[in-house]
């Protein structure tokens, strides 16, 4: 069968399918509901705390004892100044006051947090661990190695995907031009030079790697998974796929939204966190774009902009969000994720047989 | 099977594989022996005189008696000034005469030449003419429709694809973000906006438009085929994948630096033509985007610099030539045409017998 690939192995998982680790939008919910189906659901870890990580670990476990996985952000070493970060703070301070939000403060950002979810990783015995914006040292892939943790490294590049099976990892998610949320490039860092295509990223990874691909970027039904194991993918990760499930966690704006747009608006932007990132066009994307100053590296640039982010959504203000989304908008379904998933085998199957009609 | 669909009924084909229309790169080889292995070759007609284009048809007839395709740019108005065209060739001036050339004169443009293109496609009764830049009037469509012509589009969204659809024409080639050459786009004339991946434009092109589908943009072999066909497009056009066959026209050193590029090297320029195009960096290209003047508007661009890079191609200067190429690089094969053709069919079966087993 097409779909019995190499992933569904390391992974303990009955179909190569892996909901992506969307920081900020998943819900114990979500990623309990696609692992007991038989998926990888992943818990998108990004930007929690350390006691955020072990607390959505605990609630997964309490409803699924399938395989899951948790997506790691990697820390890397940035550097800025104050005097950038008050030109900034002063661009933002109008919505601010419209939004009733005081100024705010940088959070602390050393690899120590990094260290204490691994540790908990370690500790809870989680199956699957994914990385993106790049490959962890050497003595964290080891100790997650020797606890059987399985590893998935990001790719946007034929490079990367090469660094990612040097370092040791298990398999690779290849991303193409077309995901929504960040883009994992982390070698060459030119917004325009990682937007490889799915269609022509997958085969030229899989030519270059000994390690399972599992494509990413634009797969959103059936006919995206069918078509990325014919590019040689042993898998796929969907994320705007199931951003419109209702058991994630993003804003119900959010979602209304995505239903009335069209693959043109979802375009990369880095001046939402500091880091290219595929989403939908809106205001304050715009004026960040054409009047704002310079925007700060990632996670700086996305402490200054997450309250107003925050609160906007609150307010059900879409103009000032962020509405991450790949260029598959016209795809995306209103459904439950247990319905989405049982539908999304079912046509595979049938698709694959007709194949050979 | 797979393949048997409504493109091969329309087209008189045997298999749904179109070799593009890469103007100024097919040849008569080139398009005559795809045809005659049962694909649909295409005359690449985009820069040619009338005269040029009769002849080519004729030594295309010479050598097939086969379906074959020629392919047109639809002209468009533009405008520019005195001062724009004299900032620019200041620019080149140095090119100039470093390769000994004259200060051009610009072309004539007007659409007289497109219908007397139209009046040779009628006479010869050329069984397939495909656009790219936007869709003839409908007094052309209607002409060519009551000679038995079939007509086939171009877009690069779902809005596009729906005009070519409201325009009568028979089919729609909608390319992906990968693609190499010129961008057909016509309606969003945005550079960004343009660029969908063809993992995600296919499905949604298919999704709001009756006429058949034709996937281009990253289709470099059998799997790119057969990924299209999962995606629900009817057939698949491929140009990257033939610019490196023997039968080109293409510069043997353009072929050499495909071979050495890898998929990041293939970014999207507007300073070559006027119009966006994805081709191999170089230091032409990225001269005039770092200290160039304005870029004048198709195809008074494509005026100004074909002399500079059709001297530089003679003299092996890949530096100042356009290398236009898609972002499947590194799959592109050193091999003739019919070689290619047979093995790619062999393998698109092969690989879809193995969806069941």
């Amino acid at each position: 069968m097409w779909y019995k690939t190499k992933v569904i192995e390391q992974c303990r998982i009955d179909y190569p399918m892996i909901q992506a680790g969307m920081a900020g939008s998943t819900t114990p919910e979500l990623v309990a509901t696609v692992s007991e189906l038989g998926g990888l659901g992943t818990i998108g870890a990004g930007y929690m705390t350390p006691a955020a990580l072990e607390q959505e670990i605990l609630k997964v476990k309490a409803r699924t004892s399938k395989s899951f996985s948790v997506n790691l952000f990697v820390p890397e070493s940035f550097s800025y100044t104050d005097a950038e970060v008050a030109a900034m703070n002063d661009f933002l301070a109008p919505y601010r006051q419209a939004l009733n939000l005081e100024q705010p403060t940088i959070g602390e950002h050393d690899s120590a947090a990094f260290d204490t979810m691994i540790d908990i990783v370690v500790e809870q015995h989680v199956p699957i661990c994914s990385f993106t914006f790049g490959i962890p040292d050497e003595k964290t892939i080891n100790r997650l190695k020797a606890a059987g943790t399985i590893l998935i490294g990001s790719a946007t590049t034929v490079e990367e995907a090469k660094a990612v099976e040097a370092g040791g990892l298990d398999a690779v998610v290849a991303q193409g031009s077309e995901a929504g949320g960040h883009r994992a490039t982390f070698i060459d860092r030119q917004e325009t030079t990682s937007l490889i295509g799915t269609m022509v990223l997958i085969p030229q990874v899989v030519d270059h790697v000994n390690i399972p691909v599992i494509a990413a970027g634009g797969v959103m039904d059936s006919r995206g998974w069918l078509a990325s194991h014919a590019l040689g993918a042993q898998g796929v990760q969907m994320g705007t796929a199931f951003l419109t499930t209702h058991e994630r966690n993003a804003k119900s704006v959010h979602k209304q939204v995505i239903f009335n747009s069209n693959e043109t608006d979802a375009i990369v932007t880095h001046e939402i966190s500091g880091k290219p990132a595929r989403g939908l066009h809106n205001a304050l994307i715009q004026h960040l774009r054409e009047e704002g100053p310079a925007v700060l590296p990632y996670p700086i640039q996305n402490d200054l902009t997450k309250q107003i982010r925050a609160a906007a959504g609150k307010a059900g203000l879409t103009k000032w969000m962020h509405m991450w989304s790949g260029q598959g908008v016209r795809l995306a379904q209103d459904h439950d994720a247990a319905t989405f998933f049982k539908q999304l085998i079912q046509n595979a199957q049938s698709q694959a047989e007709q194949f050979n009609m």
